[in-house]
């Protein structure tokens, strides 16, 4: 679908399945309110759905959109940018977290060269090439891409959500791979969030601290020549927002968030590169939300601040900082626990259990 | 096996394995560190086998035991105790939460009869007849069983361990159904590690304020009558505490723990009924706690206090307080996954990845 299709096709959770949700929870085998966070997910699974019980989110799909970043030049990682195109290879011959994790999780994997600096060297039924720009500008002198770029970005995000839906996938998971890339996740979440650059910035794959001083220094020139961030106001049009400071996986991220939302089947948000690109998403069209479920929350203090922007609890929370979708994968058995709990559990009147 | 033969067996965590998978650790795939919780946690399954890397945890088997309380006569909650054996028969019907989150998790169930008030009603292949005593008496006003009953009680979960493993299973949960177990839960975490009643009893399935002072108070009583808590210091032989304040099930869960440590198999401890049994393990074998993984932090303030006295770090908090095994049964994907990154990523060299 193109973006103006998906966008009109996102419609608001819908209150009726979510009260019969809420409803069928407290007739079910177990004190009320005794599966806490499991019971408000099984009620936002209904509203996406519009029926309750809702349908399994299974089987289950994990997308990996990669990208390089003009703002690597800036010196804001110790890691080369030839490590995007490498990793891109090890999830192809199966070695990175993401596919050990999918594998223990059933996942399908999918990887999506959305904007590598280099072409992928390797031709593999899981590679989609998608590339639009062989990574993005410098974002901290100008914009990172143009208005273009990024929709077209945005729309290889929404067709993998329509093919990885047509293929029969009921739960997305969105994932990237792009060394510099907590950057542009960085400069966007301070963009929609009003958050300052030091609230939003982290430390990535473990920078020092005179890196972690210039990372917080190019988000906030950042900020600056684009004239974005909490002195400004409301951001503006999202998508020249995100073509002046994104990336292109995270242009593709918001697509496919928009593009799951549009088929009322749910996306797993990883961590701050997905909660940047949610935030995106979210703001083209603020109903998307209610597709979004916050696998957990990274330790990249810019995943919480977007979450909560969003008003997004996160599932879990092991001190993760990876990317990859990772920590989306590692919460699909949990979803998927939640979504049975309605399915399956006896009533305790069908169960012949005495209540208090 | 026996008490003491089980007791014997347990062995320390390898240390040699434990520095073979943090260095590994170092060389895999991702940041240094980025796996948060999970490489801690794969270094401890490395410690426990023995080798790096570890055996996969899987199949994983559930064993639910149930019991009854006399100190249900002390209203310390509004539900009727012929719920413990409703709730057996709810689980051998295949309905209730831990059912539906066992199918999720591919894990096999057992049902275990080590203490129930009345004789549960229906044969069926996954329930395991095993009752030792047709309810504790009231452990506010003399102890709640014999000495023997506690150790027959603990020999039963040794067994079924023993038999789990030995039909191949290689990560237990342990689950309780045993309506007022909490109470018992309450008394055994003040007992074994000094915090004040209050500190340790929570409101179970939901209880109102009336009977929570009632609770509390019932608790205080029982470390009263036993000269047992934090004005008493230590508790004295194990064994011994647990038949005057303990239950049936908290006693066979704390046999599982020994005999999944014997076996050098992970066990996944629950709530706050298998904390507390995790507590009289540890007592009676300060290295089964190499065996122990904390699957969640229940709501239950005693959860907390006894997974600190342990040193164990719960994998996920989702708001839980429903016990079966329920939170235990959700954390088996992030258990094995962590195993899976030891067993299946690749390292820089290998994968042909630049480092920073």
């Amino acid at each position: 679908m193109t973006l103006e299709t998906t966008l009109a096709a996102i419609r608001p959770a819908d209150a009726a399945a979510m009260a019969a949700a809420a409803e069928l929870q407290a007739r079910l085998t177990k004190p009320a309110g005794s599966l806490g966070a499991l019971e408000e997910l099984s009620v936002r699974l209904c509203g996406l759905a519009g029926v309750c019980p809702p349908p399994m989110p299974q089987p289950s799909a994990v997308a990996i959109f990669a990208g390089d970043h003009g703002v690597h030049g800036q010196d804001v990682t110790p890691w080369p940018q030839e490590v995007t195109v490498q990793m891109v290879a090890n999830f192809l011959a199966g070695g990175a977290v993401i596919n050990a994790f999918a594998r223990e999780a059933g996942a399908s994997m999918l990887v999506v060269d959305v904007g590598v600096a280099t072409a992928v060297p390797v031709a593999h039924d899981l590679l989609l090439e998608a590339n639009v720009r062989r990574g993005t500008a410098d974002l901290s002198t100008g914009p990172a891409m143009s208005v273009d770029e990024a929709r077209a970005a945005i729309e290889v995000g929404i067709s993998v959500a329509d093919a990885l839906v047509e293929g029969g996938a009921r739960c997305l998971v969105g994932g990237d791979m792009g060394i510099a890339n907590t950057t542009p996740a960085a400069a966007l979440i301070a963009a929609f969030t009003g958050a300052g650059p030091a609230e939003v910035t982290g430390r990535g794959t473990g920078i020092d601290d005179n890196t972690y001083a210039r990372k917080v220094d190019v988000v906030t020139a950042a900020l600056a020549v684009h004239q974005l961030g909490q002195t400004e106001g409301e951001p503006g049009d999202p998508i020249a927002v995100l073509a002046k400071v994104g990336g292109l996986e995270h242009a593709a991220l918001a697509g496919l968030m928009l593009g799951a939302a549009a088929h009322r089947v749910p996306v797993i948000v990883d961590g701050v590169i997905a909660a940047a690109a949610a935030l995106v998403a979210a703001a083209l069209a603020p109903d998307a939300v209610a597709a979004m479920i916050a696998g957990h929350r990274s330790v990249e203090p810019g995943s919480s601040v977007a979450l909560a922007h969003l008003g997004l609890t996160p599932l879990l929370d092991l001190g993760l900082r990876l990317g990859e979708g990772t920590g989306a994968v590692l919460a699909l058995g949990v979803v998927a626990s939640s979504a049975r709990v309605l399915r399956e559990v006896a009533t305790f009147d069908a169960a012949g259990v005495s209540e208090k």
